[in-house]
């Protein structure tokens, strides 16, 4: 692990390495933030944070504005980026934002030219934690938040990992990606015709299933893509179907940007904070 | 005036716009977050922000987390770009960071090329207020707060404009710029080799002859610009000399990123609050 960069904030610290991951075949760069607590001697949790489309680790921790939240609750904030790096990761032959590099979509890919480093999936429930929890003061309470395809992400990652988080939150989450353009595009590349196996990546479908991590999912209606591909009313189905633990809310006059994130990140981390 | 997007944040909204400036002979953009009072008929102060080299409108309100406060307080932000842009305005030679687009020192240039664009001082003491209280609900209350080179920019205003500003705050100002490799530069190639003239655009010299605009600044102490460009002990000896209200402070451990100006961006802004 090397690190590429440290800053002060808030009386903790945000810093940035870069590491070889052994599951995604490549060099990663990912950032934490650490509380003020931390200087102290003490192990906090973590908030894992995956980001949307296009982004890095670096759009969360410079636009949300969540270190301060962080400081207050004595969390650290972990976020990677969105996908494989690096010479020699496929890419989307015509350089589309919604497949390939920094479009990684939290699945194990299963097709080719994929298979080898689109295992965001993986990389984010086993490498990272694993890396984080051997080389951070921090405890093995964990919780996930994120944002769009990131949302998504964290979504179904806390669906499929119930004992590993404690709680789960999005903003503007793809609710429902075997049924809209951006997720079957990126489905179908990584995970090839067999639409069975898409399912154990969608959100509604698994939260259909039941479960019991608390989930709090907060969506903009002036979002530009709410009803093409956002869909939160399958997500609320789904819960209403099964009974699971879900605060869906809309949010009047807000965007899918960060502006919207902002706003809102300071009741999530309290809500992490409510259920470690 | 023409809406470039519009974006809720905090209860309130955050809008760009593009304009012609006469001042400055060119098409700006900048940026203004109106608090959710507004909505309700209410007229607000409003807190100028200048940025530092290469930013534009968009890296405070994007990174400060400045928007929570505002809403709280009841107070617009205004945040301008950094020079005038566009074809035909003159750029230094080499593409220099430090000097040309997206640095304009907040000075009216009297030398060639600069002369016929570059003349910050003006659009951000007269032609962007103008606007701003023409087409805003907002009163004419106004402090002023900026960044590095935005930093000596609001002091620099604040301190030759006392009844326009309440109060002033900077985050590592470049206090001292006819002494410091940055200001030297810049006002050798805006201003000519007449260092007359350059003293009117210097914070310290100006501080040193008195004034009352209130003015609290914050320098991180790891800040790697500090010695060689910043020179806050410059402010503080003049201020020593004058008697003027400046509070100084020496952050311990902060550098010179956005990270420091988030952590605390609400003390500058609820101490403008303080001296409406």
């Amino acid at each position: 692990m090397e690190p590429i960069s440290s800053n002060k904030c808030f009386g903790g610290w945000h810093k940035r390495y870069s590491h070889q991951s052994s599951v995604l075949n490549c060099t990663m760069e990912f950032a934490v933030y650490l509380p003020p607590v931390v200087s102290e001697g003490k192990s906090v949790p973590v908030v894992y944070w995956l980001s949307g489309l296009t982004c890095t680790d670096e759009n969360f921790m410079q636009k949300a504005g969540a270190q301060r939240i962080a400081a207050e609750l004595g969390v650290a904030l972990v976020a990677p980026d969105t996908s494989p790096r690096g010479e020699g990761v496929a890419d989307d032959a015509d350089g589309a934002y919604d497949l390939g590099l920094g479009a990684g979509f939290y699945v194990n890919a299963t097709a080719e030219p994929w298979a080898r480093h689109y295992q965001m999936y993986d990389y984010v429930v086993k490498e990272l934690p694993e890396l984080i929890e051997q080389y951070f003061p921090v405890t093995q309470q964990r919780a996930i938040s994120g944002h769009s395809m990131g949302g998504h992400g964290a979504l179904t990652v806390a669906l499929q990992n119930a004992g590993r988080y404690s709680s789960v939150t999005a903003f503007s989450p793809i609710s429902n990606p075997v049924d809209c353009p951006w997720g079957k595009k990126a489905f179908s590349a990584y995970l090839g015709s067999d639409e069975k196996l898409w399912q154990e990546y969608d959100a509604s479908v698994l939260m259909a299933k039941g479960g019991d991590v608390p989930a709090l999912v907060d969506q903009g209606d002036a979002d530009n893509f709410l009803r093409e591909q956002l869909k939160p009313e399958a997500l609320q189905k789904a819960a209403d179907k099964s009974g699971y633990p879900l605060e869906l809310r809309l949010q009047p006059g807000y965007d899918h940007s960060y502006y919207f994130i902002a706003s809102f990140i300071e009741e999530h981390l309290r809500f992490h904070a409510r259920h470690w």
